[in-house]
């Protein structure tokens, strides 16, 4: 098992709870970037940052890193106390399909294994800013160890990591400017979300500069030059510039080539399973294409287990559907397809997209909602859902509601049969669920033959059932 | 149509949405309690109220009474522009079973009906404090009109309205005294909820009197004076009392006998369609027996629609599995069978409750959760869901992925096989489920046969299966 973060530690702990013995290499910190320079400390920072007042943005910051060196402690003695887990710091590099080598500062040590798992993570792509001192470039692993809040945060990317952090430094008080080459914030989802998440960061006054370069930085007079659309901007008194435009898989000096292990700039290839090109081998999490969360190494490693553990057991279903969520404010949070699979697997004839605003709702008129609603792509007549996106207040929980409708395959009708206590947000998607029914209900002749002029001529059966 | 509050106006709109002619008839303000008294400003006041620092809590007080007047002009002006709803303003009763006499400001006006719905609501139960002048006493009805919140408000029940409005007030700056006579708070939830809760209120500041009954009201000196299990207490500067000990259906004065409309103390009998002793005569909302919120009266609403204009609709599952929630702070949170049903209708041995501790999740951790929990009754090896609760941040929310796992019969084992976004508190629902999945496979043995014993000796097999 190479490499202790989420991953990692959700295949050792489950293999050792199936009796299997392990050793879990890792070459920096237990935990990974969960634990320690993502969901973890940012999380924590963003919930304070809700609470506090700009005046003891020092005391937050010191805050987060005691909770995540905290939780760093509770993981690593947690797997020392297991019995049937070693644990070996150092840095592991492949041999053979079946042998790893492990560096230690005890010297060299040689580890022969039935099953290898590679969960090497991943680490922030960066960026050359001509005349930016290193020090005040930052990524995920050094933010966190800031001791004040920056007076002017550039922030260069406006995915899920751009926004959370944009969010958190802007109520402790930081001016914050959000930079990106693309057109729109959060581009991976729906650009309804993005719409809505871009008018809500204006407000709280964070400066958006979209379809933006960054093309250097006068360290004397601390300005940020950025080329934009509309010709170049100078952002002054920025003393701070995080670099959060994606990620790269670790997959160098692992021994992957010997071991006769697939792998390109994505990451190393793996099948539904997590099995490599090499039967033996498995990689789980960052280090392989996909999804770059948590939840996903999480459930991709129950997986690996299930199989290195329980090979005989029926592979149920088909691989997991998968939520993702941005702690932005508001957050954001979707299942599903994408809108570009969306259009590539299924014909917009047969789909059909309801939209429950929240102000229009009651939860949303007690709170003060300004913006945010529920989205369902479904297929017209049977309801089935293809993808749905939140956006606003505990979006991340509600979005539990449409993965499991999407889990147990509960068409829109019968969401809309279910009751939701009153006055909630998650009333919205019976709202949504009832429109759907209410249109279907008066379209259906209309929808009856478009969806079967579709179904009958050479339709995906597997997407439109 | 007799009354237009929750269940009122869902029913009438309903029928007008299906082409059919109604008479709409309210004695007081359209939306009922909920716009009027209940769920609308409660809830406002609660979201502003978490926000208030306790300085303005004359302006929340106000703002409160805009929203609530607000929506309830929106709700009247949308019923009076609907072509097929008349909006009659009077007080109607029965005088047979397909005629309604309804004394308006112009005089009496008769309406022949097909069907008749009577939707009256409830009002609050009150009591006798010797001692205490009409103007200190409160009720749900009068509550919200208060301009300035009270120096030491007493709340006579500690049960949703209670607890709700205890920590309102709380945190606009009033001392806050809960009396009960039962033992503890929330009786209607499991036992661990009311100790979560009891916690988190005393460690509010409120003080919480169980077991207790108020004799009398002092009050020249301003003391409440109560009995309690070690003697009397003397409550003092007690300047309002809020009444909030249950409701009374509004039966009175309807003319039920002459239709031949069968009610009790309860209220009206009704049968699972929302049908009462009359045919033509239907009930819904709180003046049924049974759940008393606005999503049960919203949910039979629709039902007695359903009946009405689409007879030919075969009757597909049982009654809708209907949850409840508390908005206090934590909020609690629950679906399926209570205590007490759980213990009539299934053998304890059969049962096994999972409970995962919100303090003890990594949400829990970032967002420094100190109390709350996720529990879920199931069928011990089926994983079936008999009941669960949710007492902690968002569980109001939270609670439609357990109402809808019940609404589509999914076992805890499909549950677990479900990825929840990372980290969220809904995440506690699959350590729950992984818990079960855990102690299941490991008791199999122990389990099939406690099962087997039981389920082939004269279980229930609707409640078991």
């Amino acid at each position: 098992m190479i490499g202790a973060g989420s991953g990692g530690l959700t295949v050792a702990i489950g293999l050792a709870g199936f009796g299997r013995r392990v050793a879990l290499v890792e070459a920096s910190r237990v935990g990974g970037d969960c634990t320690n320079t993502g969901c973890i400390p940012s999380k924590r920072l963003i919930h304070l940052a809700r609470q506090a007042d700009s005046g003891n943005s020092a005391r937050v910051l010191a805050d987060v890193r005691a909770t995540r060196d905290g939780l760093a402690d509770r993981e690593r003695r947690e797997l020392i106390e297991n019995p049937r887990i070693e644990l070996v710091e150092g840095a592991a590099r492949l041999t053979g399909p079946q042998q790893v080598r492990v560096a230690t500062v005890a010297g060299d040590r040689t580890f022969e294994a039935r099953h290898v798992i590679v969960a090497t993570g991943s680490r922030a792509r960066t960026l050359e800013i001509p005349g930016l001192p290193a020090e005040r470039l930052l990524t995920n692993s050094s933010l966190f160890d800031l001791s004040t809040t920056p007076q002017h945060l550039a922030i260069i990317g406006a995915g899920a990591i751009g926004l959370e952090m944009a969010c958190a430094f802007r109520r402790l008080g930081s001016r914050v400017s959000l930079i990106d080459l693309a057109d729109r914030v959060l581009p991976i989802a729906v650009p309804d979300a993005s719409a809505t998440v871009a008018a809500a960061l204006a407000q709280q006054g964070i400066t958006i500069r979209l379809g933006a370069r960054v093309t250097g930085y006068d360290a004397d007079a601390q300005v940020l030059v950025v080329a934009t659309p509309d010709g170049t901007t100078r952002l002054v008194d920025v003393d701070r510039v995080l670099v959060a435009i994606g990620r790269e898989p670790n997959t160098g000096g692992l021994g992957l080539d010997t071991a006769g292990v697939r792998y390109g700039p994505q990451g190393i290839h793996v099948d539904a399973w997590g099995r490599t090109s090499t039967r033996s081998v498995w990689a789980v999490g960052d280090v392989t294409p996909g999804s770059h969360q948590t939840h996903a190494a999480n459930a991709n490693g129950r997986r690996i287990v299930q199989r290195i553990a329980l090979p005989w057991l029926p592979a149920l279903g088909g691989p997991p559907v998968i939520p993702s969520a941005v702690f932005s404010d508001p957050e954001v949070a979707w299942v599903g397809l994408s809108t570009a699979e969306l259009s590539r697997r299924c014909d917009a004839r047969v789909v059909t997209r309801i939209r429950i605003d929240l102000p229009a709702t009651d939860r949303g008129l007690t709170d003060g909602v300004t913006g945010g609603f529920v989205a369902i792509d479904a297929v017209r007549l049977t309801g089935r859902i293809l993808s749905a996106t939140v956006v606003g207040p505990h979006a991340s929980e509600l979005i539990a509601v449409l993965t499991l409708a999407m889990h147990r395959r509960t068409s829109l009708f019968r969401l809309s049969r279910m009751v939701y206590a009153y006055p909630t947000f998650a009333g919205a998607i019976g709202k949504a669920a009832d429109e759907f029914a209410r249109q279907t209900l008066g379209n259906v002749r209309k929808d009856v033959s478009i969806y079967a002029r579709y179904r009958f001529s050479g339709g995906d059966r597997k997407t439109h059932g």
